[in-house]
């Protein structure tokens, strides 16, 4: 935890914030905090600063918070995630809140097992949860915004006319495909589509092509998805 | 595991390999293979190809080796990596071999903590196996080279001159540093320092820089090192 994330109704008045649970726990276990110290914090879809420890006890978490600075600039991106396994979704969420990325819909694909739909992992507030730990890692405020599709087909063809930003670039990464993944300036909003472990199936990719989706590789290797994100993200932003 | 791994000596003189242990269970298990089916399979450090499934049991899966393909091309990259906490290794060994990372050195740094080095994932079997599972995801067979250093200054300052390649590129990914990240053509060879969780401290950031290495960023947000390394090695070799 790089960075402690309050929620904005969590300050009073006077700018003081009383914290218990998880927050409390890292705070006294891990950083050891004592009164007086100061403390890197950020209000969640806010300012970032820093908040002095007025108070510590098994109890609270007493801080006077002080934020001024922005949060770091977006990424620009937005994702179409076929939904992970479970055990694998637990680190690409924090990956790609980290990342900066500005929207996610985890979508359904041939190659999703039906099971996930129905995992808890799935559930909104977990999702936050794991939201929070890539932005308390990364030091950032802003949480993407995350939705769930289970129908791909109507999503891609009905639903990304009014999601994507306009003129932003339609990716598909892609293991194939002939066009090397090259840096994309910053200016620029990308949708990148990233396939289930197995990758899209053809119709899928299909799908994507025709609704203005380039495919482009990362070379042949075949990556999984915690791994494939990363690197996916890296290389359309490198050099800005 | 998109490619079964073979050893050289597991093939006999009539091209048919019998194997036992993990990959039997998994071609059982998780691939539920018949006779007659064929796999995609790879010898370590040499041909990629398929193989014919002669029999499987209990006992062994036999199968018949037909490789001809050249294994995917190297990624031109070496890694000083910090060792990671145990946990975080696990996943970032994989991500490197499947990414085709030349040479990884794990050294010491300030924020490594010491009892990481009598960790029993750095035993030179365990990493391997995990190195084995990088390569069965992304299908290659080329294992990079896996050193341990727990003296950073003298690996830094005596042994880089000769375990760098000759031209080669070298940087420091770094929040603070005021050049962006920009890929480097894939004829360069790169060799990138990666610093634990919390970062190199300024000691180690200047000792790599008096030695060559200039301080690059990907932005200014913190990633933990199994998001940093694809990200780096994504910006790095993006458009290649």
């Amino acid at each position: 935890m790089n960075l402690l994330l309050l929620h904005e109704d969590e300050i009073d008045g006077q700018g003081e914030a009383r914290l218990t649970g998880r927050r409390l726990e890292h705070a006294r276990e891990v950083l050891r905090v004592q009164a007086g110290q100061s403390l890197r914090v950020g209000v969640l879809g806010g300012l970032m600063g820093t908040a002095e420890v007025v108070s510590q006890s098994a109890e609270a978490l007493v801080l006077k918070v002080n934020v001024t600075q922005p949060p770091p600039p977006r990424a620009g991106v937005s994702l179409v995630l076929a939904v992970p396994r479970p055990k694998a979704l637990k680190r690409v969420i924090p990956a790609v809140a980290s990342l900066g990325v500005d929207r996610v819909v985890l979508v359904n694909a041939a190659r999703v097992e039906k099971s996930y739909f129905d995992s808890k992992v799935l559930a909104q507030e977990f999702l936050e949860g794991l939201v929070e730990l890539g932005l308390e890692q990364a030091c950032d405020t802003v949480r993407p915004t995350l939705e769930i599709r289970e129908r791909l087909k109507p999503f891609v063809e009905d639903e990304l006319a009014s999601w994507a930003p306009a003129g932003s670039v339609r990716l598909i990464p892609h293991p194939h495909a002939s066009t090397p993944l090259k840096p994309v300036p910053a200016s620029t909003h990308v949708v990148l589509a990233i396939g289930p472990d197995g990758g899209w199936v053809p119709y899928e990719v299909e799908l994507f092509s025709k609704n203005g989706f380039a495919p482009v590789s990362l070379g042949p290797r075949v990556l999984r998805g915690e791994v494939a994100v990363p690197a996916v993200l890296g290389a359309v932003r490198a050099g800005t």
